[in-house]
């Protein structure tokens, strides 16, 4: 049996290779493991630890290393302590894979405590051009894992040319379009159980509504609490109700915090309910419904062309993103996000388009996983 | 003044960038800052710290980070307790730069603390190929830098095509040859002085002699004993006297030191003397004299281009790193250590070859790093 | 100049150690150094570091050591944290005797880092009894301390029972109370500021109201919620407007936290206000007019001595510390703690009683901390 | 099945606690755990983990945690190492008890994990006193433990005077003399298998010879090379063959290895026999034959007593020990050393005295952790 073992730092984290975890443990030649870590194991951004134990994955250690502070140093400290303790664990645990997901900061942690201990390296979502340090850390894992994830043309492309070999290459989609594709399918949102949660106003969902998500810039720290503002206040300007998530909690997100109370105390009337956390089951459907999905949350891009959501993407945290028609790209402006809005509102929802993945991701990657490896010493193509 | 700030992890470490850090010092422009940390604040390593100030830098901190025990585990630990301290003292230096040294497990600390701080990168000796791990942190380095100051043509090439922006990309040749071309001109080797350093057998070294330099390959962790075995025993046949070195304090150290010790135990006689570290002054002479040099130790190939060494290359860990005529490459046997070494005893010295710079990179990079500054925000140029 | 470090782990560190900090600063013999960690450093928890700068000390070095989570998981990792930094923070600054406060958790970190680098260690308000793992930290400490000084009698005589010399316990009493003998004479509660800050509701403090400061009870992990509710619902009977704060970083405050926002939920028309923190100086002009404080704070015992103010003390947080006149314990319930405050609403304001001190503690600090200092090597007297 | 968790860091360490082990291991109520970390991973002080595992018992985690360095910075933070890690492990294997054994430096990491998770402590071999900074570590841990296995009626009496509870003192013996009790029964040395570990002079063990033993002496640090010196010159001066075991890895064992390696050099005649480490079973038995043991090894005052061993014990390191008739202290020069061996030397072997227990400490330690625990809250008695 060969040993898979994930290592889950955060709620996207999860939603992100969920499906590859459930296609993991029920593949006949693979066993599956599970690391919970970083911001998965607190309760203040939601229990995700829970989560995945509801999900019947049993998590085999759970790390705390999330330093608070939420600044440029706590970022880098907090990646310090996962890398401290995953060796400890690995040796534990002996897998013969280790699989990252995508690009945040504690991702770096797992892939050197991999690397260093020469256990191969899976990694999804890799390849991609975003801006913001996660980019950096995207590509520099690329550098360092045996096997690669795709989840789009753009990206596999990418991925090669930066000299890793075709063979360990696998254009698979990306697993969250998996979830998507089943949450899409199934029963319909409980009004009343949905705004239970979270806090702010209510509303009647088959009124057209807008939905707001957006996080830090880690580049450009210090400037969230303005960024926040122009959407916010967009938001109130266009009249609409509409739900808003709490952010990421990168270096930066006190900022956006901040910037969400202060408008909550300003506007007391608002029409907007704020969520610290929504299930992607309920998120997704939510996107399906909503007149215009704003922010900078790649969701819209992703999930968004998937499913056919008007988006307004705004300032550069997505700034190189393969992107569909569903898209308007803004600055960081209340009339530049109002005008964007109003144009969807008079376009309407558009047509799914499959950039991310047919949603059978998690499947292919199992099969892969399962097949011959790649390896240790690996070296560039050219 | 901008501030640069120089982390030094090893001896090694050190000398590949003594003549940037007095070119910085010299600058009227900028301000040079030292950090110690990793096996050059151990004197089991060799007093690198005492060094640094003898040459008249001050270090600014000095963070003691090798955890025991030399083993894949401990390796990524190491770099965990550099990251852990590390953004402390960036926090109380405030540098505008971050200059970090080559490819050694610990320059992920490094890189990690000053990007995720938003400090900009510069890295030396990007580019190049190598084999083993160090060749992975190396690509990973150059996605996270923001100033790239490979040693040859061929590293400055590919460099571009992993995707990094030319204008941020500068050939300055390799800083240590800036010593090499000093040490070369300096006064002679005090015999008597050179071997009262070590334990072992003493010779006249106008006497042809051969030199060893062997380190751990890290992803052959546990092959070390026997890797030494072979070139211990290859120059017990060649009968010549010899210099060995101690191996870095990588993964493995152990087992070379193993070998080391067992063979020293066997051969009572033999003609072998031991260093624990050479100043590279010392060092540089000796491979201008030395009839041989034995070994995987990437000096062979760059400071013996330069010189014109005869190096018999041993195994994998140098497998893809530039080259001049100087060196024949061959597998972890005695035979075919003994072959190699006899065609170059036939051959004798090579002419210089400058693949690796001139002499003269350490002025190059104060330069750069006196000039235009990069965006902190990096993308991929494809 | 002697030099002398003080570690500041938290705001209430802060105010028992500052008017020593002041006198040290002012000795001519003495220089004083400050190191900022744990929840000192962070917004989250009120901006000790800003305070700590506008009162006119610098800080030497700022750590950032809390681990996210706040349960006994974290509360042990985040020490480790600060007893791997401090080291390399001592040696940077060189004290000749760090200063620690009390008996918080992080207080073992500055502990063990000072006594295992040999650096003499004075340790203030030990000696003391109150259950919860803070007594074994703090008698824990009193074997590991070079110069004590206790804050009251009765903790003077049990450090000399601990088998400490007389030479080196001081009873100088508390330094919180220098700064409650200073705020008693200042200038009155502007009431419009006050209410700016914090949440809730509004009054006239000429009125009778209570105040409520109550925080977890680390050896009752998971009872915080029911403790603060019982205490929330006793201020609802008693019909009373309040203030009441926020709890402190241990482990379990996160339940106090859920208590608090529940009751907020539950009655939209609570005559209470809440803060986050209140400055000391407003927090003793309280303690003077409030007609009773409620909760498990030390603040009820000790300032509330010197003061007179009238304590229901709730629970067994506080149970065995030396106590006045002033005080009731009652147990976590409703009724008891509303028979209490009756009680007192009866008797009115007590007579000031110097239990903790006559407000001259940091003075005596820094005379004992310039004249003449015991052995590195302790022993028990017995 | 009550779990009781024993945390290993060193040889030393492992000795003292092993009769205990088996015991627990054997008892019907009583499921042990075992934890390895500090110098107990490492084969640079001899592969306890290795003797662990052969003796029957299976680590349940592996935790390398020694900074490399050995002075007083890296001291304290390999605590802290072993700090930030435990608590993971611990919450992992859930143990009911955590059994701390002696002094060491590391010992605080387990103790401060396990009462800061709220997990009962049971401490071995508190309550004496010894000089140098582990005596404040004994009685700190004293303070924090639940459970007390003092080794001599000494440290018992001591050990109430510091406050605790008289049900939770138990004076059960040394359990390092279970094990001395078996060594002195077993089978003789084989001198060939003997000498051929280590490294230097070899002899007839008939012949009278002497043992040397020395630590470095923490609170004084930097004087340990001219103490081994001293050590040295004096076994040098007595002409008698003599076996000389390497130095414990506290801060400043590199000043005792410098002072040995130098010996080695300057006396290539030396009638010493050098020991990385000594199997305890041969150590006891060349205690039981040697004409005299020198140095400040705990073994000298508590085995010696147990088997009858003249000691000379040299220096501070061991000053308050109750101590027998077998032991004579000097200070650490040549001449003092010499006239106490000679006084020894005329003497012979002395009786045996059972101060340190009678050789059955493990059963009675295993048969308190099976009986009713106290309580996790405790208070001083006073």
């Amino acid at each position: 049996m060969r040993k898979i073992c994930s290592v889950i730092g955060s709620r996207a984290n999860y939603s992100s290779i969920k499906s590859a975890l459930r296609a993991i443990q029920n593949h006949p030649d693979l066993e599956l493991q599970v690391v919970v870590t970083a911001s998965a194991v607190l309760d203040r951004y939601g229990s995700v630890a829970t989560l995945i134990e509801e999900d019947g994955f049993v998590p085999d250690a759970s790390i705390f290393s999330l330093i608070e502070g939420e600044t440029p140093v706590t970022m880098a400290k907090s990646t310090a302590l996962g890398l401290l303790e995953l060796p400890t664990v690995f040796s534990q645990l002996k897998p013969d894979v280790v699989i990252t997901v995508g690009d945040r900061f504690e991702t770096m942690a797992t892939t050197l405590a991999a690397v260093y201990m020469n256990i191969r390296l899976a990694h999804t979502m890799g390849g991609e051009v975003s801006g913001t340090v996660d980019e950096s850390i995207r590509h520099a894992i690329t550098k360092f894992a045996h096997i690669h994830f795709p989840a789009c043309s753009d990206a596999y492309e990418r991925i090669l040319k930066l000299g890793e070999r075709e063979e360990t290459v696998h254009n698979v989609g990306c697993p969250r379009m998996d979830l998507v594709r089943e949450y899409l399918d199934s029963s319909e949102i409980d009004e009343r159980e949905l705004f239970d949660d979270g806090v702010g106003s209510r509303f009647d969902l088959r009124e057209p509504f807008l939905m707001l998500s957006q996080h830090p810039v880690t580049t450009e720290f210090g400037a969230g609490e303005s960024q926040i503002q122009a959407s916010l206040e967009a938001v109130e300007e266009l009249g609409m109700p509409a739900i808003a998530l709490w952010p990421n909690p990168d270096a930066g997100s006190e900022d956006i915090a901040r910037g969400m109370r202060k408008y909550r105390e300003k506007y007391r009337d608002s029409k907007i309910h704020f969520f610290k956390n929504l299930p992607i089951h309920l998120y997704v459907k939510l996107m399906q419904r909503t007149a215009c999905l704003i922010g900078n949350s790649s969701s819209g891009i992703r999930e968004g062309a998937f499913i056919g959501t008007p988006v307004v993407n705004v300032g550069t945290r997505q700034h190189a993103r393969q992107r569909g028609a569903n898209v308007i790209d803004v600055s960081n402006h209340k009339d530049s996000i109002v005008n964007a809005v109003r144009q969807h509102l008079t376009h309407g929802a558009y047509l799914q388009d499959p950039i991310y993945g047919d949603g059978y991701a998690g499947d292919r990657i199992a099969t892969v996983l399962a097949g011959s490896m790649p390896m240790i010493q690996k070296t560039i193509t050219y």
